[in-house]
């Protein structure tokens, strides 16, 4: 079958059969990266023009930096602080020195933020600009995404559909005002760290938003054997994307379900004290029961979920 | 400048000169991988069809291992074991399940060799079949290109310049007869994980040979900062070699010193007492002199070697 018809989920399935387990891993292939038995995680993540950025209106040091964080969401996203990030870079022949240049420091200023050393790479050509970054990092107890459990609540950083507005914005040349956050958020999603570092010890189920709430949370749920509520009517939605979604007749619920690439933290956990974590809303937008599946409740309505977010091998999003 | 007219060497000193350095690795940019304070080697190479290999004549097997094997050398020519590899696939749109299992099969076969884990991945689409690896490994002893000292010999193990002859004869559709271990060789350049194993506490800097001789001896010269002479005469030339060579019209000492990928392992050490690892024979091939440059001798002529390898940016190699 060919694999831009069966979709992501079963190829990991079928790579997953085809790789044995020597015994040498904590957790292998199907979260965020793996992680070995003294507690290295490693993640990596390939991302080409024209599919995961764009140049029409991204500098280099933009897709840099924009990649960069990408990477290590993943890192964060298992739970660890970002130790070293390692490139394979694609470039285009009629590329110059000081593009790459650029590119560089834009991944440098990130990892700077990150307090993540660049730790060399590897160039070849290629057609186009591919960028392939791997990134390690070290937990005592990596999070995984299968560690929900019924009673908690499904708490989510920041805002959904955030960065999806900002690429809009940007590639459909939309006037900037009103919609900065959403461009910035798409430009440098930078990672949560300092939510994890402060709120680490009562997250259960972690997983960063990268394919959209909805495949998200699928996720959690899948993997953690459980049902996952959520609460639609609290989803945290930004003014910029409830402006952009009425400008183009979208339902900005919808819009937050399927939009990927927010870049922030799903956890679940037993409760939460804090609202905040250095002017980073946390959102409590659902809650973990028993049983399976994905299902919404708005207006005391409960339904399953149909949405699905970005899948990367049919490229498409389906919203039934 | 384009960076198709600068080189990897210049390119590699840009690079560096844009990132900074925040106390975390023992060992960065410019040696086969870097390597954290903890003794994690970290070391990531990207490989593209119709550049590194060629389904016109390689299966997707094949295709898999040959580059696990180059991703998993560059651990070993730090001096570590494997620990995991990661594989960022730019998969074609048109590939099937099968030839995506295939690839994963070669990749598993190889890692099964080395005791190595493979710890998941990424795949995207892209115009042709590309393959960014990263592997990790564990040492307490990184081997670097820097720690050649004068009155030390140099050393490779198996044959120059045999997986050149063997990607040569399967391109140019030669009859087999006689080129088997040179076919073999380019297919599956297993890393020489046992010389590094038996012989380890004899080696002091240590380099693989993926572009070629003369390249990767100058690495060692020239960040060792001393002068490296070439026993031309002693160049461990497999008959192969002498055969396609004879019948193509090459120097056979000219081919061993330009053709990269054969991933030996080339190393200095004060003595050595034996001349082989498991079958793998062991070459002593030239001296460490305090001074600077590569050298060669042949004859007891003392000659500057002018001969280059291969080069990623410049996609060339200039024999003068």
């Amino acid at each position: 079958m060919r694999i831009d018809r069966m979709g992501e989920a079963r190829l990991i399935r079928l790579i997953q059969r085809t790789v044995k387990s020597r015994g040498r891993l904590r957790v292998g292939i199907g979260d965020d990266g793996c992680v070995l038995k003294n507690g290295t995680v490693v993640t990596t993540d390939a991302y080409a023009e024209g599919v995961h950025f764009e140049l029409a209106y991204m500098s280099y040091e933009q897709v840099g930096a924009r990649c960069a964080c990408a990477a290590l969401s993943d890192v964060v996203a298992m739970g660890a602080e970002p130790e070293v990030l390692v490139v394979a870079l694609g470039l285009r022949k009629g590329m110059t020195d000081s593009e790459v240049r650029a590119l560089y420091r834009g991944i440098e200023r990130v990892c700077a933020q990150l307090n993540c050393e660049v730790g060399g790479g590897d160039i070849i050509l290629l057609d186009r600009l591919v960028l392939a970054l791997t990134a390690t990092g070290r937990t005592k107890r990596p999070k995984l995404r299968s560690e929900a459990n019924p009673d908690e609540r499904l708490f989510v950083t920041g805002y959904l559909g955030l960065a999806e507005t900002g690429r809009l914005a940007l590639k459909l040349r939309l006037p900037k005002r009103g919609l900065l956050p959403a461009i910035r958020r798409h430009i440098e999603p930078l990672p949560r760290i300092q939510v994890l570092r402060r709120l680490g010890a009562s997250v259960r189920a972690l997983i960063d938003t990268s394919d959209g709430l909805a495949t998200d949370a699928r996720h959690i749920g899948e993997l953690s054997r459980v049902r996952v509520v959520l609460w639609l009517d609290k989803l945290p939605i930004h003014p910029a994307t409830h402006r952009l979604c009425r400008a183009m007749g979208l339902d900005p619920v919808r819009f937050a379900l399927c939009s990927g690439e927010d870049y922030e933290l799903l956890f679940t956990a037993r409760r939460l004290v804090v609202s905040s974590v250095d002017r980073v809303p946390i959102t409590c937008i659902g809650s973990i029961e028993a049983g399976s599946g994905l299902y919404s409740v708005s207006k005391d309505r409960l339904m399953p979920v149909l949405e699905i977010g970005y899948d990367h091998l049919t490229a498409g999003q389906t919203i039934t």
